[in-house]
């Protein structure tokens, strides 16, 4: 075999890395793989930090220690995911999506995948210093989100349903008042989650925080600590949810009027400095 | 700003390419990008598609024509397909993972995205020459593997619900066979898919075909065409489902005993020659 070059391990290592995000590679794995001296990949791991770094690409570690080694991180700067989300905000805002009872359709924006991925790196950048064992949703629309972000953060999704399933074995039931009032029930099969891990909520859509009060609940049946909540979208009213701590990416408000409007906005803390 | 160098340009390639399957880039967006000249940009796509060879890391391609340019798509050989699936299957098959009433505990592979996305992209793989439009699944447990398949396409997902919902605007309901015998709603919003569309649907689990068949219905409906159905699972039991032309990645016979058994085997297609 021809000696490889540099140019095609790095390649190789970016492919590798990037695709299977926050996972740790040892040196020595890529140093099999490209039958290289451990000094020269150490010079490849150099030269990856820095062009993920001037591409705005994310970021390439060293991780020191026993299980040390290499991962990539999709990382987002703060001024990246401002400009996507002021991006998607645009797009629907306006008269257009309302739909009757005041809703906004954006099921479109949920499953598209670059726009999904993209929101999932975002909402993993804030979140990879929680360090979360799993990622939570509650079926159904918020799941493809929910997904990307478990994927950035390179952890399993647990999904929650309405009603326990035969093919999922004994589950754990709880009910909770749903935004409507009405009293719903919450499912996860016992065997999805193990005690003592740390949950990182994830869902399409808050306005009162009903569900999202559910799932809190349903991981302490778990004894699971939940480190963090994102959502995609968040309503202006009512102000005060039966949850805190929350970060969702946009705002939406809905104006009164013939036709009605929808004014959707990045949510304040992408406004604000990173770490702020 | 210094001369960026070929080992640098590669890399940003690599990361941009993958991380969009299947999107075409104009090669003269990578000239802006790095400032070189389109002989250079060139024989670095040419080395690219080298290097994703070698490593069997997927395919470069450059498209020709007037919306030409390059493209990454995350083929996966049928050898690999074959180690990859083998592997679920051991993991799957034995006694540890059966439920009463004869399921199959399998929601954990199909919500860890090192795994899904693995799957999305042998599925992919299959559909890449039929160009699907976008991705049908019906809620909630093919959304993941639905999800990873679109992704890897470079297609919207769209899911189909038990029933329609304020938030997603008017839609089409149609009625169908559950594989318990009953009749159940299918639900999908008008605006989902537009008419003359071509759908792949992916699914986790066919067992009789009823939801399936309904999906196939739905699309009907809407006057999409069904290029491709594909799923996670396929149930031995009952041989003859109520559709056929579609590809499974695994096969399951739980077989009596105290305590009952999975045999869980790669599906028959994959054991085969690629186009046979």
């Amino acid at each position: 075999m021809d000696r490889i070059r540099r140019n095609e391990r790095m390649t190789a290592m970016m492919k590798l890395l990037s695709g299977t995000p926050n996972r740790i590679f040892t040196l020595n794995s890529f140093c099999e793989m490209f039958g290289s001296a451990k000094s020269t990949m150490s010079e490849d791991v150099d030269l990856l930090r820095q062009v993920a770094e001037q591409f705005d690409l994310g970021e390439v570690d060293t991780v020191t220690g026993a299980a040390g080694g290499v991962r990539y991180r999709p990382v987002v700067s703060r001024a990246g995911a401002l400009a996507t989300i002021r991006g998607l905000c645009e797009k629907l805002s306006g008269t257009e999506r309302v739909l009757p009872g005041g809703f906004l359709y954006y099921s479109d924006i949920l499953s598209t995948p670059e726009i999904v991925n993209r929101m999932g790196e975002i909402i993993a950048t804030e979140y990879y210093r929680a360090e979360p064992d799993f990622v939570l949703t509650m079926e159904t629309k918020g799941i493809p989100v929910a997904f990307a972000t478990a994927n950035a953060l390179g952890v399993p999704l647990v999904i929650a349903r309405h009603s326990s399933r035969v093919y999922e074995g004994s589950a754990v039931n709880i009910n909770y008042v749903s935004g409507g009032g009405s009293i719903e029930t919450m499912s996860l099969s016992r065997r999805a989650v193990k005690e003592n891990q740390q949950a990182l909520i994830v869902d399409d859509f808050l306005k009162g925080g009903g569900t999202a009060r559910g799932m809190v609940e349903l991981m302490r049946e778990f004894n699971v600590t939940v480190v963090g909540m994102a959502f995609v979208m968040s309503t202006a009213e009512p102000e005060k949810k039966r949850i805190s701590g929350e970060k969702a990416l946009m705002t939406l408000k809905v104006t009164d009027g013939e036709p009605a409007s929808a004014e959707v906005k990045p949510a304040a803390w992408l406004e604000e400095k990173p770490g702020a």
